[in-house]
């Protein structure tokens, strides 16, 4: 799995290091943001804790939040993403542990932490911080459209939940590793997790959407790259707004557009198809070259999840051969994934 | 001018009659809304009202709240939209004056009504409303892409303020006068206060956006038409998400394509040239497919305001010449209007 991501510069940043709270969740799927944390930023989670009966590790050392400060821990981590995204009762008295312990609470579930009284006293009582990343940073501007210095790749999805994050995360390393300054710019809750830092898109005004993709990647060093993380699909019934806010807000030099190998309906609205590839692209060229008329595709990134190694390699070279343009699954690694990069810098 | 459009038959429309609240305004141009709502809504609006100082008037009968509340009205409207927005504290004795009257008082501007301490206050006291039409209404769902009953026509501009509400609000008005079932539906401030209902899309979050859009021209009957006011334009490098936003949700079966003669830059952002008509049309057609596949461009609704009746005549002739499509300004009629409103109902 993924080394991490270098941690953003920003003086905003969420208080780091982490330590990760699992909760009394028994089903690991829940717990997917625990996970992102642990495989994107591993060396920001000094450990994991969580309420007597949970089943479910990241692996990392369990730590009770006094141990966790002990050891540099600023935050503890809601790694939680239940249905509903409620906050248990049960989780109270842990919640109000870290607390007690110094650290920070950070949360990105529906629920709000300052919504529920308790935390809100403690936080007072003991000076510390209830972090909800879902809650857009106050004060955003109206997007002006002035061309920014620096260099941005944004992911561009067929659909929702199909990788776009993952694909910036490994694109951001790759780039650390070919000795490139990026930056991974998160525009969702895990990925401001991962990163520190971001703007949750789909929770700002929508007048200022556009603005808010604006300051998520500021002005730069000009070989410097913001790789920006996606969101929702420019054809997706609900959300083609949020996702074409992201698009004239970021400015890409360079979009990779991410689908899922196999799927052909939008996610939670089956009587929407997805749109080809080929019209992903062409769509997102043209919306994308009003704020940068230089704005090119250097290929896909395609979610082969559940494919045996032969089947997935087939997937890749077939799309490949359809769209003729590199094509890789980040996730995979490889070759393709190196070619995919060469097209990205080209 | 043009006569009043029919107010909504919604149960949780705004309380009309309207009293007009002019403020201390010198300046004709601030007093926009109150001229909107005299032109379109003037069988709703029972006079004006304003400081001692003011020199603007609508020519409606200058009332007192208490003469106003005689003569049936229900609510006074700040009709007034100065630059930054603000209430200054000369206008809070005329507005507790219709509060202690009995009238529930309606704004449209930046700052709150209700984050004014004595007029919050006063609004307990006598047990009336404080009405923000640019908050949001609670609990907008996520869209769920589903095909609506009924006919919907949206207005789509090439930029801001160029007469989308107008071109909406005429359009509805020649539906009506040919005995066609239609409501305005209003996607703005000024637009709600004219319909006495509607959704202020620029205030919604962008999650939400095109989910606000569906809500606003609900299911109905399948000869009713609901004339959507457009917003913003789908290559304005701001707010073209809240335009695709409102496109897909709205789903109309036929646009209007609105101009302003003459105008080269996009408002405010003047590194931007604006699109070309047959670009607009061709965008939007294509965005707009996705959530309803027979959408089609009835004509062009061209601003001539500022050329003399000769020049105007051309400006729409050669439009009409280039584009092939029926081309009229609604504000000046005639047969090209009525062209207009048959290729709209064709």
């Amino acid at each position: 799995m993924p080394n991490a991501v270098p941690a953003l510069r920003e003086t905003e940043a969420l208080p780091q290091p982490y330590l990760l709270f699992l909760g009394d969740v028994a089903e690991p799927g829940y717990a997917k943001t625990a996970f992102g944390l642990r495989d994107w930023a591993g060396d920001r989670c000094v450990g994991e804790y969580a309420c007597t009966g949970a089943t479910v590790s990241t692996g990392l050392p369990f730590l009770s939040p006094a141990q966790a400060r002990m050891l540099g821990a600023r935050s503890m981590v809601i790694g939680v993403a239940n249905p509903g995204g409620r906050i248990p009762s049960t989780w109270i008295a842990p919640l109000l542990e870290a607390l007690q312990a110094g650290l920070d609470l950070i949360g990105g579930m529906h629920a709000r932490l300052a919504d529920i009284e308790p935390l809100r006293n403690a936080a007072v009582v003991h000076g510390r911080r209830l972090i909800d990343v879902r809650e857009p940073p106050p004060g955003l501007p109206v997007a002006s459209g002035r061309k920014r210095s620096g260099r941005r790749l944004l992911t561009i999805g067929t659909d929702c939940a199909l990788g776009k994050k993952y694909t910036a995360l490994s694109l951001a390393r790759a780039f650390n590793a070919r000795g490139v300054d990026a930056d991974f710019r998160a525009s969702g809750q895990t990925g401001i997790l991962i990163a520190g830092a971001g703007v949750p898109m789909d929770a700002v005004v929508a007048d200022f959407a556009a603005g808010a993709a604006e300051t998520l990647s500021p002005d730069a060093d000009p070989a410097h790259w913001d790789v920006i993380e996606g969101q929702g699909s420019l054809s997706h019934p609900a959300y083609a707004g949020v996702s074409l806010s992201l698009l004239h807000g970021s400015q890409p030099d360079v979009i990779v557009v991410c689908h899922a190998h196999g799927r052909e309906r939008v996610l939670g609205h089956p009587h929407y198809l997805l749109p080809s590839l080929e019209e992903t692209i062409d769509l997102a060229l043209r919306l994308g070259a009003r704020t940068n008329p230089s704005i090119r595709c250097a290929g896909v990134s395609l979610n082969t999840a559940g494919l045996d190694d032969a089947d997935a390699r087939r997937a890749i070279a077939g799309t490949a051969d359809r769209v003729g343009l590199p094509v890789a699954d980040p996730m995979r690694g490889g070759e393709a994934f190196e070619r995919l990069v060469d097209a990205c810098l080209a």
